[in-house]
């Protein structure tokens, strides 16, 4: 059974792969398992027929027969416990590459997307220019850390893992910002996620999609 | 074998029961596993013995001869796993459950540890009170949703599950600001929480260490 997956119609990002329908299309590609894509507007995210599937209006869903998920890391763990490739068999490794994806989406993501908040949804407020070093200096706290448990290590535990496929993905997201270049060590972590043939399988899917005419 | 977990040998909440080793102990509570504290000093923390266990610096981590855990979802989801009582047996149940531990740690926490942000990290700032009404208009437009969806249902999905006590978890950081009793739905659950025995055992034994002499 093919499994469809649920994305923006255009993402706001123009195809830089931010949007984390990127995140799921890597774990598929990573798995080896193809996959359709239902695209949607953003105004049939908040329709009906798609909060039956994804109380939050948002994307990326996963259906397969019977089974609707939302949730980007309960997606990539589906996955990785169905599939060879992104969880290890040893059970207190499986353990620790959890431990990494929790730590990706709870530890690392929120300082990551507040600094989002703060340059484009309070862009334009009065306190933008002076509060954006505060918000760096949370995002620095977590990388600090980050950085100094990597040290030389290719992957975050071993293999590569769902854990370091959901710890790319958000330092993705800092880019952009020049924080990630703060480390190189990070950066060099992020090149080698990107560098794999089955991200760039998943780039390659939703640039086709988003990026400008 | 007894595991360990660790908690603050003083939580700065002063027994409010919002740090998050009370979220492990509910857990604990809930599948009838003791365990034992270590209690550990901000600085201690920071140390590099504890640092061995969680790159972060922070608590709770979980100990269990060779196997060490930390972020708090992934232990949750490592005693729901090997113990009856927080995750369904039915396959799609029990992946739905999942996302509901994704959406409570990565959809829903993420706004609400912003507030903590505004009133307590940005509470001297000049713009702590003119931002402060954004920052909740962010976690209401989660809390629409969760509330549309949960309805005048008692859990999230079926039966009480993992997910439900991290949404419980979560949620339960809002109710100082007031912002949960806009949704009653949504107080009636975190109430139906809060009622749980295990939920009783676990707030009763964290409010021992950390309330006020």
């Amino acid at each position: 059974m093919i499994p469809t997956i649920t994305a923006f119609e255009r993402s706001p990002d123009g195809g830089k792969g931010l949007a984390r329908d990127t995140r799921v299309r890597w774990a598929l590609e990573e798995v080896g398992q193809p996959y359709e894509v239902r695209f949607l507007s953003s105004a049939r995210m908040k329709a009906p027929e798609h909060l039956a599937i994804h109380p939050f209006g948002q994307i990326p869903t996963y259906e397969e027969g019977s089974l609707c998920l939302f949730e980007t890391g309960s997606i990539v763990f589906h996955l990785a416990e169905r599939h060879a490739g992104l969880l290890p068999a040893e059970p207190d490794a499986r353990a620790r590459a959890i431990s990494w994806m929790f730590a990706a989406l709870n530890t690392i993501e929120p300082p990551v997307l507040d600094l989002t908040t703060a340059r484009i949804f309070e862009a334009d407020k009065p306190w933008a220019q002076q509060r954006l070093p505060l918000v760096k200096d949370r995002i620095r706290a977590v990388l600090d850390r980050l950085s100094a448990y990597l040290g030389a290590a290719d992957w975050l535990d071993g293999a590569f893992s769902a854990g370091d496929l959901l710890m790319v993905s958000v330092l993705l997201r800092l880019r952009m910002s020049g924080i990630l270049d703060e480390y190189p060590n990070l950066a060099a972590y992020v090149a080698r996620g990107e560098a794999r043939p089955a991200y760039a399988r998943a780039f390659a899917a939703q640039f086709a999609v988003n990026a400008p005419a």
